[in-house]
């Protein structure tokens, strides 16, 4: 149930039954030399769909810009500085409790995002507080990561083992071949892919990270692969956010 | 061409050639007792990628929420505040600047949208005049509102008279149900419609216009005429963006 | 009844027959090479001055530095940023409503100053609303542009035809004329002026517009057309005014 | 020699002799039951322009609104935040800084501003080094505040002595008088008037000081005495900014 | 080598060699019935004068206030907002960067910082690139919670097995009973204790974890055991700290 | 009485008996040749807990960063800038006041953080009463700058005379001798001293105070004189806390 299809009517029979959202959120940021940029969202939108369908959930549109600085020496990267991030999932959040809603579930496709959704819930509930909105107190977020949930990664470890590396993963590849596959790309993908060096700045990344890639060997993924990884997270998120309605 | 279904590599191509991109910016907002909640992303959206196909030009991912703090009464609206929004302008605009797109064209669906964004202009070229990023003094953005365009003015004005109005309109409607014909909605829709209230605060907002419309009639709203209305907005902002890439 | 001098008793009378106040609002920035920087801060005051002496309401200070950012590759110009403007809109209106004003009515001398105008208003209602301001949902701000009132456009398209222009126009300069006629300027002005660029950053503002002029010819400009004009703008904007008031 | 009444060449042909530029502020608050709200503007004002005649200084347009948070209890008071004026310093000296002004002398008549200003400067002297604006490290900003130039203290000591006071005085209500005869005030005046209490909320300031005025009594005030401290403060800050300029 | 026990000229010549520097941070708040409110500075700081002795590092003041949000519902307790604390971090790191600090190694004894201070590096070296410092690119900061490293864990494990819990821990109360042996503290602390709930709004924190404790036993603390912790804790971060230098 | 040393539930006893809490405030910045980086928070520190210890009074952790932007050429030297300082300021004493706190007593070292606690204080009122914090009136700040104690600069110029100069003075060494006798420095101290220059920017500040003194001879400091200066300060501070207490 997309909230973008919805008339406002219907989003106000749907709040008394239910107060809960899921929140896309990607991010627009070099995935190595076959990934597409928009790789985060696609897979959160995708999924998130996915977990709406499987819940009934009502699924608001897609954050497709995230925190991505580091990927900023790559061309085609977008980023939200975190304070922009930090005030938009305020700004989203504060708009949907005012009306009644109170779980949110944000369905994240991007590593990168996670520290600032995660100061930015703690700062929304000190603002909602402040605005003595009614039931402040109930207003509960949280950050689902479809790459992180167990089952997901027992999967692209038993298809990819050490392959699989950081960024520009073959698992979150698929996920998008399974999705585009008119867009699956071919290019040049050199044996030897960086890895382990941490994440400072856009420059020293990219330094690191000459092609963009973080360890990881996108050139095993296959639409195949990204239909069973879909399921899989759909499977696990649609469980962890009915559990989260339920707490 | 959309920048989420490309790689980094195909994007530092396509600069060689073209410093331009266009960046849809819709809204989630009530539109009225028919209209859908997301109907200024998805008409921002889909016109945009026909603007991308008829120019070459690259699309980068929507925004799809806006400025709408005047409709935060009806449940499923969001608003970032302006200066919210500025912000998001300025990262976005500051990161492709940054990697040498030069050209913005901002293919828009919500009149809400418009004063924040001709600030967040304003404050950006600014900004990365600050920043001495070269060729800071290239970079050019424009907001393109779709409905305003002459030929789409006209046209509504033909299909629908004074039954347009200026929010959730038959011709916004029209052009979602051309892309979403299974998501077509009936209600209710008195006759007699509220108009020519400006726009004040959320609440007054709503005490004026009590089912979300201004002065419009949606029932008017058919998928033909949302392909009609579609097919005159693409021509006219290709007509447009080809200028403007030129000036 | 200028409010700098009145006492705050006799505001706390004004309140009890009336909730309106005028707030001029300006620029300080270049207005080619025979007009005064101060030019869309002189004409908003004389002529909220104006309006003040006819409906008798009260006139706020004038905020003399506006966003102009793009004239400032000419020295003597100031500009706000449009966040700063925005905040110190939202801080003057809030000020004022927390003492009983309703009605801000703000004379505008610059077009610049529209857009970050418009979207200071949205976030001033929703901060109002935030603060729970008895009567907040009753605050209502608007926007008026003396050069914008039709009458005003029609004499200064008879006085000056084509060569009104849309920068240092004829028309703003005689009104500084008439206020100031001991600081008539006198200085050359090419014949030939451009006209037509769109505004973009203020180093591209200053190569097409390398006077500063756009489009005008205000050698035209007489205390006389200044005196006309300024009669014309402050019947409009009584009118409105009153109009504003009564909503 | 005012900015507002120069033309941007005007300018041009003054920095190349003389980089300083006054800049008046004021606030815009209650100044007790005889008091114009207008007071410290009109105050910075009329001296400034003294200042600048007697120099041959350019003074730019007065900042109407300062920092007066503590007298908001009262109607007719408007208050920046101090953050707001911190940022409205900043764009204002940064404007002019990058034209080519070095040289900032704030002519202030609220003490309700030092702090802020204060505050301001060392941000922009930090905002203009990060900009990299060349001579960013000869800008100077400096606070006069006319009411405690020695001599000025001396004159109020001399004609009122006790009854001075701290807000709302007999020498600043004077100095309004010489500036506006026409809009001298007559209001009860209790003899008994509070004083000794420190500044802290608005709500605290009004209860302590039921009418406005702090220690003062302002009914001593006349247009002569307005004019003696006028002529004093006008030598005594002239001295002040010709010993500033060639620091 | 403490900063605050340097003269300037001694860094001068500490930054010929080494580029390092350690900042602790901590919080301010509730600890439960029996432990300190600034545990997580105590701990944070005395462990990061062990890692400075260990490694010849100097070591900056404490940042005692942190992102404790969610504890704002217990009196003492004071949190930054995440905004906040992410401008303290930029302010700070950026004022040593400029003088040609390289290495930020945060020891950080609250969990609560986490996100907020991985945020706050990612602005932060987008706000270095952009000021164009030399050698911007490379500034690298690292967060090094002690209470997380392997051993430290181990060792709790080992000494409170599921008594460890996770906020007001035995580990945590152990370390600052050996720092402040003179402020033990002897409360009741009911058996039954809370666990499980995440981390939403301060009123929800307090009403599932309504002494403080999240299901932790620090009545099994002692000075002893907070020798060995403080011991294995400086071990394993003086390691982690020199390769962080390395790198 | 330390915040840092108390639990949650002993704070819960003090504010039924008082709402008063005194906060050190210091800087980490250059002191000149002997002077120590952290002088202004060991100063501020030391002399709160002796106050606390006085008076019963509660000490909050010292705030160890201040305003500082002028020393910034010197390295080791670290500033927040004003903006951030004041955020700072509203969050601590926001979330002391809601939990029952009214009297926020600073002990300050840092002449250059005065004018932005100042300012800090005012948005702080404003700020609380928006959020509608019962007894926000009641809340009252007040900075005391121990150095500027009658008492103290009376002694300071018994002992020093005109060698006590402004900054990296003998009285403020002489406290940290007094506190860490072990970090005692001798460095070459130029008899010439420069001194009188006003406070502009980093770059000036250096290129005037070439060694960061300002007329000072901090080898004048001797642990004993320290001693006396604290003792006097702790008696003069304790009775300016109590009156603010009773006020």
């Amino acid at each position: 149930m997309l909230l973008h299809l919805q008339t406002w009517q219907e989003v106000e029979e749907y709040l008394e039954q239910n107060q809960g959202i899921i929140i896309p959120i990607g991010s627009t940021e070099q995935h190595g030399p076959t990934g597409l940029i928009g790789t985060d969202a696609i897979c959160a939108e995708v999924i998130a769909k996915g977990v709406g369908e499987a819940t009934g959930a009502l699924v608001a549109p897609t954050v497709n810009i995230g925190m991505a600085l580091h990927h900023l020496a790559f061309p085609g990267s977008i980023s939200l500085q975190p304070t922009t991030l930090i005030q938009v999932t305020q700004d989203t959040v504060s708009s949907l409790a005012a009306a009644g809603f109170q779980r949110f579930f944000f369905i994240n496709g991007h590593g990168g995002n996670i520290a600032t959704l995660k100061a930015a819930f703690s700062q929304t509930y000190a603002h909602l507080a402040n605005l003595k909105l009614p039931h402040a107190d109930q207003v509960r977020c949280n950050v689902a990561n479809w790459f992180m949930c167990r089952e997901v990664y027992q999967l692209a470890k038993e298809l990819y083992g050490e392959e699989e590396g950081s960024h520009a993963t073959p698992s979150e590849v698929a996920v998008t071949q399974f999705v585009y596959p008119e867009a699956i790309k071919s290019a040049f993908l050199d044996k030897e892919v960086a890895s382990g060096h941490p994440i400072y700045s856009a420059e020293d990344f990219r330094r690191h990270y000459p092609d963009g890639r973080m360890g990881s060997n996108p050139g095993l993924a296959t639409p195949e692969h990204g239909k069973q990884l879909y399921q899989v997270a759909v499977k696990a998120l649609s469980e962890q956010y009915l559990k989260f309605l339920d707490r």
